[in-house]
């Protein structure tokens, strides 16, 4: 039986008269949507393209809510009381639902932006909030977590389904922890390198450390990124891997996480 | 077989720190609150707190979508074209859908805030986008209109369930629209007087007009108000009156649309 | 004595990540710069990196107030009380001249934007409150007006400096205002004929109209765009033509509006 | 010669539809104001409104500028980058500048708002980055710092005048510091305890700790709270105990701060 991985990207950040990324690009290469809400990016009728786009492009669509901090894109932590954190959650999930009904389609995975994110892979009672946020409004919807991070632990305790989430273009420690960015060589530009890396993590489910060390990481996706011109040659790289070594690029509804 | 009327108010108007309205008084005698969805006021956790005593009440739950201005509490006109309007109204509904899921319910009406409500009661394109919201999010949402209005034509039009609207203390003119709020003596005091409008609209299906023109005036639903103390004396009043007269107050979802 | 012109431009329309129009290629064109105050556009961050740009360039900085809408980009008529727009105005004005106190500058300009400046440009009650914010905060601050509008008038009336605006690249009416964007023609691609206009408006003061009318048209500054490539190639048109002609550029400060 | 103190609250914290705090009834009480910007709370109406109200008053004008968070009222602490977090300060007190300069005053103080204030205590990062913005937009305006914090460092530092503030409803720790709301008690209702402190503040520059200890504190103004009645009669309390013993309530402006 043939191997697959999902392949995801942050899109519809744009914000009224203002663009960003190639969403266009990169709809060709990923086969789940992770679409801003409108908090830390992201307005009614850029998500109402988006999902629309997606749709066009057989692409999955998901919940990708932020801190309520456009000025900061969502990258700035906000400290908020867990209980206010999940209600601030499920409202973005439930109003990107009612873009997606539009196209007949539903929101069918979250994946948290920016310092959110951050701060879930780190902190349980964040990253539980977001479960619970999930659990109320639709307890199908797939929880993207960071493989091994506090994300994973809160998503397997609310029995949601999990996603675990991988980077292709990111180098790692030897504790399975994203090398930081401010790090030289943390960012992998070479293509071969970032093929290499992802179909090992793929077929192996290891990856190896930025000291050399052999380290598991299984992953059920692939974060690709398309804000500059080498992310998305890196990310066209890894597909192409991917699919050379016989992976299957499928979207996270075709997965099983039962 | 006894009349019935259902009163609705606007509710969860406050935004983080500061609050407004007497939601909790309020929720004593409607049995349909229309609730702030964060744009005009609202915010997820205020949303929260109000599904849940909407429940706690037995009032169902309505989207009170209004426009993108916190500053002017969406009573400024914004001239948004009819396309994005819809999608703003659709993210507001979604949003509230979300939050009612924690209480197990569903956001059953709409009711139109503040200039959003004032100008789609006069303008066709704007009182279409909204119904074409409810119909692309949830086609059984009820859509509040002011009786007579070009909300109601457009409701009608797009086979959405409508629920006609009448104000029990605003006097009218001849030709069925509301008095203007400059004219003196436009909004009514006396409980009394209050008492008799809402009796005979509901009992016969008219009013009598500032000028003492009797006018056809069909209603479904009474709006009632919270922000001032003699508002709310005259809710209490206006219930009372019709229940005196043998009036049955429901919710808006007891109603038979069909 | 050979005659002087202004050039500007709209500046710092961008948002926290986002980024919008060649702001330094435009900088190397203009001899005064209206940058975007935060409520349509900008934030602090960014209002200091311009007024630092500008500084640099030699270029003079005005403030470039809009609606609170950034949604919009200050595209979008709100229907505000003209006491409250003065209010909105002023405190757009002192955030500006915080930041250009960073470079020694004062803030010497206003432009109104987008919708602002168009109800301006017809509304006496509009254009008035603009005026009187000015004259609150500085009254040495000159008023950008299109020429021949209610602006222009309110100016006048108030005694503040008005500097009447043309457009480089529009088409007029025979009445002197500018054709709609929504007629084919209205705007000028060709820079030959953008720079037969220009010359035309600063050395005999008229131009000539859609119909081929000559009409009257006093000017002292001249706006130029920024935001797409061909409005670039047009600014660089009409500052070669107008020099060429014998025309000195200048900022709005060297001018006398005694 | 007899001793002087100030008197300050925080003001202005409405927006739009919404207030808070009895501005009207702290007017009385203090004589300087801190006014919210429009970041945290506050609006360009609101604030020209209040300086209306200080000026009327004799109360002089203070910029209170906060997080841009109008959800949180500026109590949650973002992660800003020090030089981004300066620009927003300086933004705020032009706009406040702006709206001065319709009563003829000028801003005379900054005490920064909730979370911004707490962090500018302990971080001295923070505490500079609030220091150079007054530097840059005015460096006469008087920096109100906690008595002893990284704030009154900072101000020393850049050579600001500095304002140390003590307060009067509070408890201290042996070290100085405020104790945490969350202890019991740390919140004084009581009047005669509440005048106690504040005298012995004034007159003797030191406090008695929670736990019994005399502790140093130097302080030039008090802060005092409008937002629960409780509150009010305490800031009355303060004021005339202080003035029982003989102690003058003066102005920021009227005080040396060389």
């Amino acid at each position: 039986m043939s191997k697959i991985v999902n392949l995801n990207a942050d899109m519809g950040e744009g914000f009224g008269a203002y663009d960003i990324g190639d969403d266009d690009g990169v709809l060709k290469i990923i086969k789940s949507a992770s679409i801003a809400c409108g908090f830390h990016a992201g307005d009614p009728v850029t998500m109402r393209r988006v999902v629309q786009r997606a749709k066009e492009e057989g692409v999955s669509i998901g919940a990708h809510p932020g801190f309520n901090d456009l000025w900061g894109f969502g990258r700035r932590r906000i400290d908020m009381r867990p209980d206010d954190l999940e209600c601030m959650v499920a409202y973005q999930i439930g109003a990107l639902q009612a873009m997606a009904s539009y196209v007949g389609e539903k929101v069918t995975h979250l994946k948290a932006h920016g310092a959110l994110g951050n701060i879930a892979a780190e902190d349980l009672d964040i990253a539980m909030a977001i479960g619970r946020a999930i659990k109320a409004v639709d307890p199908n919807i797939i929880y993207v977590a960071l493989s091994g991070s506090e994300m994973e632990k809160a998503g397997r305790k609310l029995n949601l389904k999990v996603a675990r989430e991988g980077y292709c273009d990111r180098q790692y420690e030897d504790d399975g922890n994203l090398t930081s960015r401010k790090v030289p060589g943390s960012v992998l530009h070479d293509p071969a390198a970032v093929t290499k890396q992802v179909v090992r993590m793929v077929l192996d489910g290891e990856i190896i450390s930025r000291n050399g060390k052999v380290v598991k990481h299984q992953v059920d996706t692939l974060c690709v990124h398309a804000d500059e011109p080498t992310a998305m040659t890196t990310a066209q790289a890894a597909r192409k891997g991917l699919e050379d070594a016989g992976v299957k690029i499928v979207s996270l509804t075709e997965m099983n996480f039962a």
